[in-house]
């Protein structure tokens, strides 16, 4: 073996029982220092948080777990500023720092992985950042919330039609219409709450599967690192990747609902409907079309849906079949993990700045609230509530209906004389109710579109913030 | 229109505004009743709280009210026996119990959908059965944990190899390998309980879309229901899918976890492992090779992560993009809802009996674990614990490693003398710990494999359940 | 052993070896007869084909040839009767097909199964059935195309604007739109012809892994069962599923397409684009709200992407990491296979047969497309003719169409001095250029949405069929 | 505005008709910059062809059109080279291709985007990678395949238990073996091939949507850049991303072959199988455990089936139910794509590399063949030769096994006498079969495992390439 092959070698964790080194591909291929470079804020705090626990049990002296702490605080810092560049033969972030702080303090560095594996301190380390990214995906969905309240409040009265099957249904007043989605969004921080328990227990100690016969101190390093509990089996800790899967699962469904509500200011913003007017400075133009706005980034936020979805197969995939414990297919956690968590970062924040600077056209929502045929389920309960039997009421009502579309005219066109054509039960009271606004201000139990249900939702939804 | 056609589209739950009935393709695509006919319990039961209050609200008298009830308890018994058979042309569950109720009880049955539709209909049947369902599973999972934790507590002293990257690491306890399902296990079963929670809220009285004009009680039908919540935006109820793809995306993990299990299950009965002898009552044999004993339950177990990684993929691109409310794609929930509740049930439950019924060849797994090599990180450990940096440690024991290799021998084959010649940190005490039951006995910190862990926490569990 | 379980246990076709037979539940849980019964008619070509083969070459004689190819079609007619009815305890349709095979023929039926076995007879079957599978899916895209183009000829002048971003971008016509679709549907055959190639290959004769000893004649079986190659290797013809995800993947591809035509016909049917009026025999009302008429058609299709995306996943997880050659596993590929033809077969002979009872709006469309702006390209392109560097062309169309989005007025509605002050490039033929019709027949090069172009496609196809 | 605010929306391509600049997030969010930057080669190799025909269809001056062409070549050597390096605010490679042409060669740059859009623009760029990278990644497999033939001809004669069920079930050559995954990888090429016709087609020339006014001449820019066949519609040409599709499901059933491979070799580098021992230059350590040689290419390339299932994924979810023509959801085609791709080429030839330096253990491979139950078909087999029915033939075969299995002895350990006792119609040439060399040189015909198959099949292998 070559003197820069050893040398080479000697970087590797590993290298006492190998008698050639790596093949340069084979090093490139399973090298994850490309993209676990991110994670060493993380790595550096677990490091210390384990020196200082070899320090508290005695396996450290007290002055080396002090060098040992120094210089992992230096290494953080060169990495920080540039002035460390870890490469391919550093394999990943946790030989790369180590690596480098041997290169700092000597000697004594060699001491930092005792009664540890990498088994156990890259699931710390990813543990930690995803503690993180729990609470930064929490905070854009909040953001997303108070974009939607704001715009809620700012058109109290605004009225729209409600669809189903994209047909104009009933009138709903906007700011339901945007509190469903922020009934959602809730949901969604329910899931990231109850991953975040999942998520917050320490698996360090574990060692590479079976803990160690070293005197470690687990809760110390809980504690240290705020861990809320301690992994109870070590082969479970060093293999389990459930919480990222939850979290990617939970991103899936909430992109689910961004994909909706994406999709429906793509929807409001067309000329068609014309609901919403975009800002400039929220939208993008056209290379070749002099005339087009388009709304490109909630495009891109429902198309995002795509890697999102994505991701959450990939770690399923991985997963499925591994035997215990720890199996370098695991290695493939971290992208789809990292990637969910940027996309969906941004992707809350751009979209609740987006939302927030949009126009909404309430008087063309209110001609489109307007039309008659949305008052059809109220002409139906009318009669229910004057004693008609649904099945019955319904079908009268649909003969208003077939009655006037083949006239071309509107059930609010009608007279009450011709309403109690159809329907003896029609009487004085009727017409005053068939305008928009009176069917949703008539919607008034839980849940309703009643003006009285939004505005109180409002209320309660500022006062929990 | 002919008279039949007429007839056909009277059963129709939308026939006033048409003038032709669907056409028979047509109708035979739209039609939900090849599946949903299962939820008729959930359908009934939800129809008479819905029918008694009413009632409560004077909307139905008290009368009428006890008619429908009775009706709809006879049409439970009539499709229970096979007596009432729903047909393409009901639509759905929804329309087949209404019609066949109006077919027994009169026209009174007609008022019994006064303040409801279809979309806050469906979606409580489905909510109804979600609960039960998620119990289900749960009982599944803990009947599997048992399994687990028998087999355990019947070998209590058995060592195996640890293995990481399918190679032999570190000697373990049977128990702690099976204990690490267990933990996976029970984490399932912490994302089911949340998920019933984000289930258990009632979607009844949001009606179509906008809630409606009736004054309905939704309390009372939450209480008769047992819902502990009321869904609170009528437009988020009628289109959130979000429990199911919870619960598909929580199996979904389940089954990451099964395959796991079934596929080490699978290995370890092969002639190489030989760690398990499959029981004949639980295994199956081959056309053509007459010699054969198949884990066929393991592989079958393994294989279905298949389709419930398809079942949620399935519900998540259905979602993907849809503007509220209620659109006909939600349609698709059901089946893939379905399949894997099934899959779930019914695999947990044939899983746990064959691993009861599996011998266990003790024998067979300490010879396995009884490879010196696997001691390695022990003789590093001594070499920390005597003052030796750890990657000193891990070199000198590397170098040892390949010492053995090369003369194809075990490290336990080493006098103390040769060991010293590698390090003087070796001393008498060394050759005494270096045996499969030692390594595993003194990994006694939190987490660890020891046998002081492993009784512990069995004894833990027992006193869960 | 009980007589009864015995008994039982002799339908098994490999019960010499076993002492207890199957538990209920395992039997439950493994027997695939539940789905794969479908596959009788396959199942018995293949065994005739094979029982004439080991006639052929003097494994069988032929009188007992002859009984069994004659008692193969009798049991054949019998499931098509529903005479005889597999059960759970025949596991299979191989071994429900060979059990009456032995009730009616006696002891000679126990003659065919020689030199064959499940692995290689079930994947024979199913391949059988794909092609059938294929072309059916094949005559259905083509039917589908049918109708597109139907459309087309019979709205050739039909303008409408032509939207990217959802914004509307230039005029094109009608015609022009629907042949995008049927372009991707040619693809999409075109994958299935390939697919179809990988398929018709010929496993039987594979045995079960590796063969067999007796002297039989493939190239007889595959020429009887119509195959037009020969599975080169054993372990491959046993274990291979490409054929079935190749099939799952053309058929996601195919399902991305029309939930993009769907969509776009639930957009068109909205009363804010209002380009398409539904058929009653096409369409659904609503339980609640008697106006409705919803596109039920197209939303299905639309959310059936995700069964046939689900499906897919579903497949590709399954064969994920199983080493060779046959594993149960792969039992689990019959079920989204069945589903996914299924699904294709029905949703695109349904969604043809809805297309072609469209009724267009072509007013509503062409007044959508007369929207000024859609002419800006037209202007900008008007420039660079007349020698305007593009960019610079781009510039000053963009703020003509500023300077009529401030005033509230088109394009059209300049004079040609107006045009003049932004450029004096524009002359007098400007003026006539400015309309959708225009805007249209100019874009003549290929693949430009002229009249010119869409007619001669038009024709091509007619001359294709 | 600012005046720095000016300049950046100068820079972007659709600056006339917006008041103000997008805002910084915005941007950022939208920008494809950042991944996009790779296809340079492509869209200057693009923009030189179209440059060259505008300059043929006169809409450029030839001096013109060499200024462009020229500067466009400076541009991609100041890429190359790192001296050009587009930033955010460039959008898109397009975006900062034109923007720094403009800076080097001035105003007459500004001509080069007449007659086409970034619509058109992307997609060609993107064929033209694609094109390549089919070409890349079938070279891959041609790589490995040769590996596995190198393998296979250097180990003829070694024979290994064939696997069903992980149970071994019937000696097979290693050659056989390895020749499957040989032809699972010829269909992969197969696949790759077809999607490369459907890839080998010019979008360009179908402008935003509609085509253009201008007389451009697409066969002239196909004919230049080399693709087969013209997009004949433009609305299609724009929006369509099947060849992606088609390519990244290609790629998903080449990494289901891939998994089954790899994880194989995880399977056979046990110490339970012991049939490999890995190249030190292609395996990894431990961390912790001295003694580890871990198999991690293999387990790398299994796992990375996540990542390449999880791209289809959602390439897949972002087409679903996208309106006609082009939306910007499309830009998240290219991570998925180049994901896969990178994926592919570097898993290939890597693991080509790991698996020709594996050393195969081929007498423990024997050994494991020679178990004597492995021939348990061949006794079956030749009682049907003899004239026993097939059934009964693998009853009394059961029979024997059961015999053995109880004494805990092997069928080759029987004797003649012995035999007989279970069928009188063995007799004296069985026991001269009885070996795992006959079983495999007997299984002749097609397909089967024999010698002489493997060794024809090896050099009409040879004589392909």
């Amino acid at each position: 073996m070559s003197a820069k092959a050893k040398k080479k070698q000697s970087n590797t964790s590993w290298g006492g029982r190998f008698k050639t080194p790596p093949a340069r591909g084979a090093q490139a291929f399973t090298a994850s220092i490309g993209f676990d470079i991110r994670l060493y804020p993380y790595d550096i705090r677990a490091s210390i948080a384990h020196a200082e626990m070899l320090a508290q049990v005695k396996i450290l002296s007290t002055p080396d777990a002090k060098k040992i702490v120094a210089g992992l605080r230096q290494v953080e810092k060169e990495i920080e500023s540039g002035a460390f560049k870890p490469g391919v033969e550093d394999e990943d972030i946790h030989m790369a720092v180590e690596r480098r702080l041997r290169e700092k303090i000597g000697a004594v560095g060699a001491k930092l992985h005792a009664a540890r594996s990498r088994n156990d301190q890259v699931i710390t380390d990813v543990r930690l950042f995803t503690k993180d990214a729990i609470r930064d995906i929490d905070a854009g969905i909040a953001e997303l919330q108070s974009a939607l309240v704001a715009v809620a409040a700012a058109h109290l009265d605004a009225v729209m039609p409600g669809y189903t099957h994209m047909q104009r249904a009933q009138p709903v007043l906007l700011g339901h219409h945007l509190l469903a989605y922020h009934d959602m969004l809730s949901r969604d921080r329910g899931r990231l709450g109850d991953c975040f328990v999942r998520t917050d227990v320490l698996p360090l100690g574990a060692g590479a599967i079976a803990g160690t016969t070293l005197p470690i101190d687990r809760a110390f390093v809980a504690k240290t690192l705020g861990f809320a509990r301690i992994a109870e089996n070590s082969m479970d800790a060093v293999s389990d990747r459930d919480f990222i899967a939850e979290l990617l699962a939970a991103a899936a469904i909430l992109f689910a609902h961004l994909s909706r509500l994406a999709g429906e200011i793509v929807l409001w913003a067309t000329s068609e409907y014309g609901f919403v007017t975009l800002h400039d400075a929220y939208s993008t133009g056209s290379s070749m079309m002099p005339q087009k706005k388009n709304p490109d980034i909630a495009e891109l936020v429902r198309g995002k849906s795509g890697r999102v979805y994505g991701n959450l197969v990939s770690l399923l995939t991985t997963m499925k079949g591994l035997p215990l414990a720890y199996n370098s297919d695991l290695q493939e956690d971290k992208e789809p993990l990292f990637d969910t968590v940027d996309t969906a970062n941004a992707s809350l924040r751009t979209l609740a700045a987006m939302i927030r600077s949009l126009r909404f056209n309430t008087a063309r929502m209110k001609d489109a609230a307007s039309d008659g045929f949305l008052l059809a389920t109220d002409l139906a309960e009318y009669l229910v509530a004057a004693g008609t039997p649904f099945r019955e009421a319904h079908e009268i009502t649909g003969r208003i209906v077939l009655h006037c579309l083949e006239r071309g005219i509107s059930p609010t066109d009608l007279s009450l004389d011709e309403f109690r054509k159809f329907s003896k039960a029609f009487s004085r009271d009727l017409l005053a109710l068939l305008t928009a606004e009176q069917a949703v201000a008539r919607r008034k139990t839980i849940g309703g579109t009643s003006g009285v249900n939004v505005r109180r939702r409002l209320a309660e939804l500022k006062k929990k913030k």
